[in-house]
């Protein structure tokens, strides 16, 4: 069985989960202090080698076990707008994009498909949230599809319920502003198992595994 | 930065984390109670990829990140005791070990290595705790080695000062008897950075990191 999964989403005690305008200056939107005590290696659970084994990394080191996709907002990719110039961007990530698996990026702009050496492809789909996963399950070959953010793409998919799992990382600040990541999806926990830890750190984890038969 | 570590140490409330005696017919020397919540695989970070993502296995999942090799006591190899029968014995995991590296048991009897198709290959060794470690630092290749138990091993190297982290899970029953993991370690706690996480499973995580400088 192939799962759907988000990880280490980063959200803020007022529920935003990034900031509302990314800019190349500024990837997450002004929301940078969301992810303050992490850095950019922690956020995709992949820490460096020599670092301590904390709480933090081994919840966030989940990201990427068993993941054969990645499913990610336009946003996500850069912070171009409308069509897609020709400016030869090929993402955030330089030469050596952490996915190492195809990633389908949500735009309703064509764009041909970018690879890397290190295994990560990017692909261009203009679909609904399971017109996409269709092709990243393919794509995954049996192994999971991440659904990779930002939190408007998590929350078209938990709308469309099609999330079988999430973590949540819940990060005490008040960012007053930002990108919420549940909008109108109210009552959605009732569709899931929790489990919530704390963390040393100050942050809180919750682990959302979609109930059986939902 | 090639480090030693322990992952998965159930230990009771009253610090025991195996039985007396093991037998063929009781691995854990009738200690079975501490991994009761626990299928084997779980002990592995191993859980089957359909299983829920929850604490216990999001810090049971480190086990194996990161490590080039192992270093076990015999008792975790096998019951038998004394010269090595010639009886075919070649562990208690059948055809494939989940080790899938070099594994190095400690013993003062001769045996000829042991070798599998999966990457996982026994070898048998008659030294001292450090003497182990760098021929299993040798055959990870930079990664780290992890100290496979039993108490008594992992007692053994925390004695020599070898141990840079340490995973305990300590499960909410009283044994009773057993083998103590601490025994005359007074005072051990103060070489390290612990951080200590509830799971709701009722286990207790604690992640010992070697303080910097001891």
């Amino acid at each position: 069985m192939s799962r759907t999964r988000v990880h280490n989403l980063f959200v803020s005690l007022d529920g935003f989960a990034a900031g509302e305008h990314v800019t190349f200056d500024e990837p997450i939107g002004g929301a940078e202090r969301l992810f303050g005590q992490f850095d950019g290696r922690a956020i995709h659970g992949m820490q460096g080698v020599d670092a301590p084994f904390t709480v933090d990394r081994a919840l966030t080191t989940l990201w990427g076990q068993g993941i054969g996709a990645e499913i990610m907002g336009r946003r996500k990719f850069g912070p171009q707008t409308g069509p897609w110039p020709d400016d030869d961007w090929q993402g955030w990530w330089g030469d050596e994009p952490p996915f190492r698996t195809p990633v389908f990026v949500l735009t309703h702009h064509h764009h041909e498909p970018i690879e890397f050496a290190n295994g990560t492809s990017f692909h261009f789909v203009d679909g609904t949230p399971a017109e996409a996963l269709r092709l990243a399950a393919e794509a995954a070959g049996g192994q999971d599809v991440r659904i990779g953010g930002g939190p408007s793409t998590v929350q078209q998919f938990l709308k469309a319920g099609l999330i079988d799992f999430l973590h949540l990382a819940i990060v005490p600040i008040a960012l007053g502003r930002g990108t919420p990541l549940f909008g109108d999806l109210t009552g959605v926990e009732s569709r899931f198992d929790i489990e919530t830890v704390t963390s040393p750190s100050g942050v809180t984890h919750q682990l959302w595994n979609k109930k059986s038969g939902t």
